[in-house]
């Protein structure tokens, strides 16, 4: 099988080594705005060639779309024109607007929606993990909506790099996907900006920083042209499950300035209730 | 040497599994308050024998308080009316309490006061982990303020298990303590909380639940006995980073109100900055 990835960065140059390693795609055809991109997956061997989108959409079975969320907005109507037989994939993290977006064009139906929920905080094609996916969860929205053959190839892929596959309606994804993926971003962002405003010697940060800090403020290192996007798509939902995070931070501002270490326990009581979730 | 740790949990266990393994300890004695504990820790063989507190500050070179910081102030001053020759000192999160409370006491320079960088979400004899601390950073208060024999003892064992040594003051420590590790786990703790409160589906949580969400989550695994006393003694300083964070919070929730993206894409590369720091 040929697929044809556009967007050869983090996460399409993951899947090209997943798909490879798999025996899923045969011939993996790169496409890039950025042409040191291109050239650094071809040399990494992500992809076997590079053209221009029009012959690699020709020339592909699959079409996997892997660039930012407002990127995708601007493709997709185009490769939907000029579509045929192929199948064509987003793995975007918001999936409201990309699935109204193509819901009146006539050949929506060659289109599937999908989240694969795996990813790190670098980006471009060196990026690229060897066995990323394998046992995480992905994502297969509005599925009714989708050609059943298209459907078919995406979870073959999908399978074939070791995911197992859930189906929300795209409201109900961006809805969970703002309060177990955006959030945490958000988040850790601002807790860079806190230490980087409060703590100007980068040198105590940097001696005293251990295991904690640096995993709560891991995600901080993403990228903003894949967040910001994000965040504009996904601001209803974000800013709801933002709202609720400051006031939960004012809970335990509250707690200290009251004194009232009782009611501090019962906090950390109740956020220690997220290993029944996550082991 | 023989080595006394009063509290054989997450601490107290991982520093005696690297003592001994560094040959620093040839005999370890345990002592705690929980009896299931002191059982688990000879059975994991992390100590040689469990005795009560006062024989083993007797039969003891080095006694290291590993128990939640409200509980060294228990202790600490029964250990200094009591101590002869040997070197005490401790290993929690705040220090300028622990320092306040012991520069009466007439042995107090016996006392050498520590903060050891490494620690995890989990806690008791079963979390010590094998080579904890290799490469990592401890804090030395108030050096002036012990015997330089008593010192140069903790130095060489922080040595031998392959720390560098930093040196502070205890109001500094507290203070950078404040920005890079108490505030992460006041995030942390809130992060849970929200997502417990807004997504009331565990399996949605479970299922789309990546690596991202699971590292900024990771601290709210952490023991509230360890942490209320800790923010009990920080308060200050933790008041001040936590309404500094609010403040950053507030920021992003502007932008998105108020669709200013190109200040929330100022903000996100300010909060990359953090990689110059952290690798």
């Amino acid at each position: 099988m040929t697929v044809t990835i556009i967007g050869i960065g983090l996460i399409g140059g993951s899947m090209a080594l997943a798909m490879r390693e798999k025996g899923f795609a045969s011939r993996i055809i790169g496409v890039d705005a950025n042409k040191e991109h291109l050239q650094k997956a071809l040399s990494l061997g992500l992809v076997d060639e590079v053209m221009d989108w029009e012959p690699a959409l020709d020339q592909a079975d699959l079409v996997i779309i892997a660039i930012p969320v407002n990127a995708v907005g601007e493709i997709i109507l185009p490769l939907l024109n000029r579509i045929q037989h192929q199948v064509l994939m987003d793995v975007g993290s918001t999936k409201q607007a990309v699935c109204e977006l193509v819901r009146s064009h006539p050949m929506h139906k060659r289109f599937v929606a999908t989240h694969p929920m795996w990813g790190t905080e670098y980006s471009g094609p060196e990026a690229a993990v060897r066995g990323a996916f394998a046992n995480k969860a992905v994502v297969i929205c509005n599925k009714e909506e989708s050609h059943p053959g298209a459907i078919e190839m995406v979870e073959n892929m999908y399978r074939a790099i070791g995911m197992h596959l859930l189906y929300m309606d795209a409201m109900a994804h961006d809805l969970h996907a703002a309060y177990v993926s955006h959030i945490s971003h958000i988040t850790s962002f601002a807790l860079a900006n806190t230490v980087l405003e409060k703590e100007r010697e980068d040198q105590a940060i940097f001696e005293l920083a251990s295991g904690g800090f640096e995993s709560t403020v891991r995600l901080a290192k993403s990228n903003p042209a894949m967040w910001v996007p994000i965040f504009m798509q996904n601001k209803e939902n974000i800013l709801d499950v933002l709202n609720e995070h400051i006031s939960q931070l004012r809970k335990f501002k509250s707690c200290l300035e009251k004194e009232n270490y009782e009611y501090l326990k019962e906090l950390i009581e109740n956020a220690n209730k997220i290993k029944r979730i996550i082991k």
